[in-house]
C-alpha cells in the first residue's frame, strides 16, 4: 500500500483545478470574502456528493443532488457562498441556486448541471442573487492556483481556522495529489456529512466508483463528529476527480484502495480539525470505545458520551467527573454490564470495574487541560469498537449562539 | 369531575404523613440539609414508583425497586439523601442503602421492605453510611407535619427554589389531597421519571392501581420535560397512599378518573418547575407541536427542538432564529413537508409555510424575552399533537457544570 504524504497546498494542487474567491457582501463583515469558485480545467472531471440527511433541506443542496444526478456524476465546478445558508427560501431560494449556477456555467463554458452550487450561514434569510451574480465575472477573472487557498477562508462562518490539508501517494508509478477543505464549527453532528467540504484530485476515478468511496470515507471522518447535535440543513462533502494524472482508479484494483486509504485520511484530518474548532471549543476530545458486545452498541456508547453537555462541560472545567461519562453509556441503549466498565482519560484510569479508581485528582487534572483529550472505556463484553470526535462545551459556544442571527 | 385546587401545604398535609430532616454532612456546605425522612402513620399505606432507565442504576433505585416488590406496593417510609448519589458504588453502595434502609425501619417499628430508599447527587463517591445512620434517631424524633416542609430542602442541590405542590378536591363527597415535591436542575431528559419526586395523598389506592396511574401521570408531565438530553442514574419518582380520608378509589370508577386527574396535574406542575430551574435556566420554554400525522412524530419533533443547544442558546439571547427551529424539525426523524410549517412564538409567527414571516424584530425580541415562552409549531400534516417543557442554554449551566465535582 503506498504511502500518502501531507503536503503544503491548496485544492487547485492536485492537477487540473484552479479557484477563486471575492468579497461579494452576503457576510456583514465589510470585505469579508464570502463568495469562491472551483473549477476544473478537465472536461472528464467526475464527481461526488452525500449530502445532509436533515428533512429540511438547503436549495443548494436540492439543486446539488439533482445535478449529480443529471450528469450522471460529473462536475466542472463549484460555486459556494457563506454569510447565508439559502435555506428556508422557497421557490425564490432554488432559482437563487439555480441562477447561481447557469451564470457560472456561461461564463466557464460548460454545462449548467456540471455546476454544483453550496451554501452556509444563516438559515430563512432570502440570498441577494444580484450580490451573487455581479461577482461571477470577477471570479472568473481570479481564477489561479494560487487564489484557491482563499476558497478555504472565503467559506468560513464561526470557524476560528481555515481546514485544508493535501496528501500526496505514488499509486501506479505516478504522483496523485488528494486536497480537502472544509468548514464547521456549529450545527456539527453524525447522520451526514459535515457543513462544508470540497476534495479535488488528478486522479481518474469513473463516477460510480468514487460515490461508492466518498461514502466510504465519510463514514467514519466526518459522519464520527459531532459538535451539538444538531444536523444543519446544508451539510455538504463534494468530491471532483480531474485524471489529469493519468492515472485511473478501477474497481477493485490495488490502485483504488490506495485511492480509498488517502481518502479516508483525508476525510478523517478535516474532521478532526472540525471537531478541534467546534463553537467555543478549546480542547479536541475523542471518544473510543472497545470491549462493546456489537459495533452498533460501541456507536451507541461513544455517541451518547460524545453528545453529552454534562461530559462535555466537565471537560472544559477539566473535571475527572467519570460518573457522568458511564451516565451516559448507561442511557444511550447499548446493552453491558455497569460493573465491568474501565474508563480512562488519556492513560489513566478513573474508574476500574465500574467503580472510582483512586486517581490521584491533581495528575487527573493535569490530564485533562491538555489541548487533546482521548476518553477510552472498555465495556469487556466483547470486541467491537468505536471512536467519535468532539469537543468540550464552554462559554464561548453560549456567546456564539446566543445572538448568532441578530 | 371534581376540581383539584392548589392549596398551601407539604407532603404532611394529607392526612396520616410526617416528615423531618437534618444537615448529615454529605453535602459539603456546612449545615446544609441533607437527609430527610418522610413517614406514613397509617400500617395500610400502599405505595408506586418509577425509576430511571437507565442501565447504570444507583444502589438506592436498585433497592427501592426490590423492595416495592417484597412489599406487594406497601411503603410506610422514604429516606433521602442529596450531596451524594451512591451511584457506582458497587456491593459496598448497596449496602449503604439496606443499612440506611434497616437501621430506619428499626426506628420506625416497620418492615424493612417497607422503606424506600432515594439519593441524588455527585456519582461514584462512597456515601459515608456512618453520616446517615449517626441521624436516624434524630429523624425519628423530629419527625412532625411541620418539619415535613424541610424536606423540600433537603433534597435540594443545584435547584434554585425548592418545588412542592400540593392540591385537594372533594372525592365522593371527601376531602382528598395530593402533595408532591420535586428536585430536578441537571441531568434531566425524558424517558425516566426525573430525578426525585415525592407524592403523598390520603386517599386510599390499591397497589396496582396506584402503580398503573403513576405511570399514566408521569409520562405527559416529568417524562416531557428535558434540561439538558442527560437521562440521570438516580431518576425517581414515588407516590405513598395513606387511605386515612377514607375515601376508596376503585379501578374504573369516577373517583378513580378524578385521582388521575388530580395525580396529573400535580406532575405537571412538579415537572414545570423542573424545566423552569434547569441548571442556569432563566427561562421555562413550552414546545407545542400540531398538526403532525402522528403522534410519535409529534412526540419527535418537540424533543428535538427542546434538545437543541442552538435552540436553546438563541432563546438565551432573544435571538428569533427560527431556522434553528425548522432545521431540529428536518432532523428528528418526522415526516413533514417543509413548506407547510409555521412557527410562532407565543402568538407571534416567525414562519409561516416554511418562509419566513417578515415579523418585527423588536417585537420578537420582546416576546422572547419573556421568562415564560411558548414555541409553537403546525405541520399542518394531520391531527396529533405533543407538548415538551425545557429552558435556555446560559452561561451559567457551563459554570454550575465545568465543576460540579470538583
Amino acid at each position: 500500500m503506498p504511502k500518502w504524504v501531507p503536503i503544503e497546498g491548496n485544492l487547485a494542487t492536485p492537477a487540473g483545478f484552479l479557484g477563486a474567491a471575492v468579497a461579494a457582501g452576503i457576510k456583514k463583515a465589510k470585505g469579508a470574502l464570502d463568495l469562491a469558485l472551483i473549477f476544473s480545467e478537465a472536461p472528464g472531471t467526475t464527481a461526488a456528493g452525500v449530502f445532509t440527511t436533515n428533512r429540511v433541506a438547503a436549495a443548494p443542496v436540492v439543486l446539488s443532488r439533482q445535478n449529480l444526478r443529471a450528469s450522471g456524476g460529473r462536475a466542472r465546478a463549484v460555486i459556494v457562498n457563506s454569510g447565508n445558508a439559502n435555506a428556508c427560501t422557497g421557490r425564490a431560494g432554488l432559482r437563487a441556486s439555480q441562477e447561481t449556477a447557469r451564470a457560472a456555467a456561461k461564463v466557464l463554458g460548460v454545462s449548467r448541471c456540471e455546476v454544483l452550487v453550496a451554501s452556509t450561514g444563516v438559515i430563512g434569510v432570502p440570498l441577494k442573487l444580484e450580490l451573487v451574480l455581479n461577482q461571477i465575472p470577477s471570479l472568473r477573472q481570479k481564477l489561479s492556483v494560487e487564489n484557491a487557498s482563499h476558497v478555504t477562508r472565503a467559506i468560513m462562518t464561526t470557524d476560528t481556522f481555515p481546514k485544508a490539508y493535501v496528501l500526496r501517494a505514488r499509486i501506479d508509478g505516478k504522483s496523485v495529489t488528494l486536497a480537502g477543505i472544509a468548514k464547521g464549527a456549529g450545527m456539527i453532528h453524525p447522520r451526514m456529512a459535515t457543513l462544508l467540504s470540497f476534495i479535488t484530485t488528478d486522479a481518474a476515478v469513473p463516477p460510480a466508483l468514487l460515490d461508492e468511496m466518498l461514502s466510504a470515507a465519510v463514514a467514519p471522518s466526518f459522519n464520527c463528529v459531532t459538535v451539538d447535535g444538531d444536523t444543519s440543513t446544508n451539510d455538504t462533502v463534494i468530491v471532483l476527480a480531474s485524471g489529469r494524472t493519468g492515472v485511473s482508479i478501477r474497481p477493485g484494483s490495488k490502485a483504488a484502495d490506495a485511492f480509498l486509504a488517502g481518502l479516508t485520511e483525508l476525510c478523517h484530518a478535516l474532521a478532526r480539525m472540525i471537531a478541534r474548532d467546534g463553537e467555543g471549543a478549546k480542547k479536541l476530545v475523542t471518544i473510543e470505545v472497545r470491549g462493546a458486545r456489537t459495533a452498533a452498541d460501541a456507536d451507541r456508547v461513544a455517541r451518547a458520551i460524545a453528545n453529552s453537555p454534562l461530559v462535555k462541560t466537565a471537560v472544559a472545567g477539566s473535571d475527572p467527573n467519570w460518573g457522568r461519562i458511564i451516565c451516559a453509556a448507561g442511557y444511550s441503549g447499548a446493552d453491558f454490564d455497569p460493573t465491568k466498565v474501565d474508563i480512562r482519560v488519556n492513560r489513566l484510569y478513573l474508574c476500574r470495574h465500574g467503580l472510582d479508581a483512586a486517581f490521584d485528582e491533581a495528575i487527573a487534572k493535569r490530564e485533562l487541560d491538555q489541548k487533546e483529550i482521548t476518553l477510552r472505556l472498555d465495556l469487556h463484553q466483547g470486541k467491537a469498537a468505536a471512536r467519535i470526535w468532539t469537543c468540550d462545551l464552554t462559554h464561548d459556544y453560549i456567546t456564539i449562539n446566543a445572538s448568532y442571527r441578530t
